[in-house]
């Protein structure tokens, strides 16, 4: 397992292929730096998986700058959101698929 | 295991099939797009599960755009809110059944 | 390992037994709905566990309708509110009692 | 695994043994009953762990009347608050140490 | 597995090496003991990882005062902050490597 993070830069989106046998596990977004002159309106973060655009919550720099999650993707998705502003911090780690999630009968052949 | 998601749009629910040997791992709830007009109202969720409905939670676009959970399913649940402006998203991940969550008098014969 | 949750009512409290080999996850508790003349003032939540009786934090409709929780039950354990107005739902997972929990010197016997 | 909850009054602080082979894993803390004349100011919560006095975050009645955690502890722990006008309250659960937690080496020799 | 935590002063950096065989699992950041006059301004967290340096999330002593995370570190990381006033705190636990994250087909030979 291991640390894995990625900017998302204001207008761009991001393909993240976590590879063979590993998982990203996505733990948090959170806003980057903030012109105070530009701060305050709702940021929409989105991640696009098969072919669904999901909306993975809201941001905002004065009432929540940052967003705890509980994610874990195996095959490519892509994130992106709509500040204008400023770039979103996706973190998280990686870490390789776990053995305990195969079924109870190949276990014990 | 792998990234699931889903949205649940105003005035519908729906009814979520984990699978054989299947869970879904519910992470969180969000509020989609926001007509500035007609936000900040507060919007409840609810599951239906066996014969309850219970509530998970409430959220609102000015206050609490998202929601983290730690839920787990293996048998059908039905998901719904009560939110006339927009879409809410349920996000989280599939996994196999654990072969850790056996007792340990099976584990060792 | 299984949804598990339970509404408890105004003015009464209620006793969970997991039952044998078997634990609950309790992963949140949220307020039901909200008469909104009736709403915004703090509502402690507590429980039971032995001679204990501690809170479990405190919720509001108008700042903190939900709280995430990452707590585990093998025995019985009693859920109680002070809320006049409506339920508070607790809700979370039941799973069998885990074999990675025991140690190491037994595992290799 | 089993429920762990403890009480530190105002003025005190409370040591916590883990004891042999056992984890005690902190889940959260949370404000107890609060004399509303004397709410509204921060609580810093601390623990001494080794010969180091840390933070462990600032509750407060009317903004955070609680604070989430993932925190283990094998050895002596001592919790503390500043709180003058009541008990903060600190929950998780006991488990015994992982198997899964030795290094790959020693588990297929 | 065993609690970590670590003060990082105003004005500092701090390196830290998880060591072999070994992770840091990052729980939570806070502030410390705010000065009344100065506080209130966002202070924004990095940390420094192979050649990224990654915006951690924004606390602020009226609105955000901890964050909860979930990341996970092998491999040498730094923390920093640029708050003027004071010290952050990081919490977490060191932990073993663990044999779950490995490959199915070497579990099995």
């Amino acid at each position: 397992m291991e640390f894995w993070g990625v900017e998302v830069k204001s207008g761009e989106s991001l393909k993240v292929y976590p590879g063979d046998d590993t998982i990203v596990h996505l733990s948090m977004a959170c806003l980057g730096e903030v012109n105070k002159d530009k701060g305050g309106e709702p940021v929409l973060l989105y991640v696009k998986f098969d072919d669904q655009k999901l909306v993975l919550g809201t941001l905002s720099s004065d009432k929540f700058p940052q967003i705890s999650y509980d994610l874990i993707f195996e095959k490519e998705f892509e994130l992106s959101h709509n500040w204008k502003h400023g770039s979103v911090f996706f973190n998280g780690y990686r870490a390789e698929a776990q053995v305990g999630s195969y079924p109870v009968e190949h276990y014990f052949t």
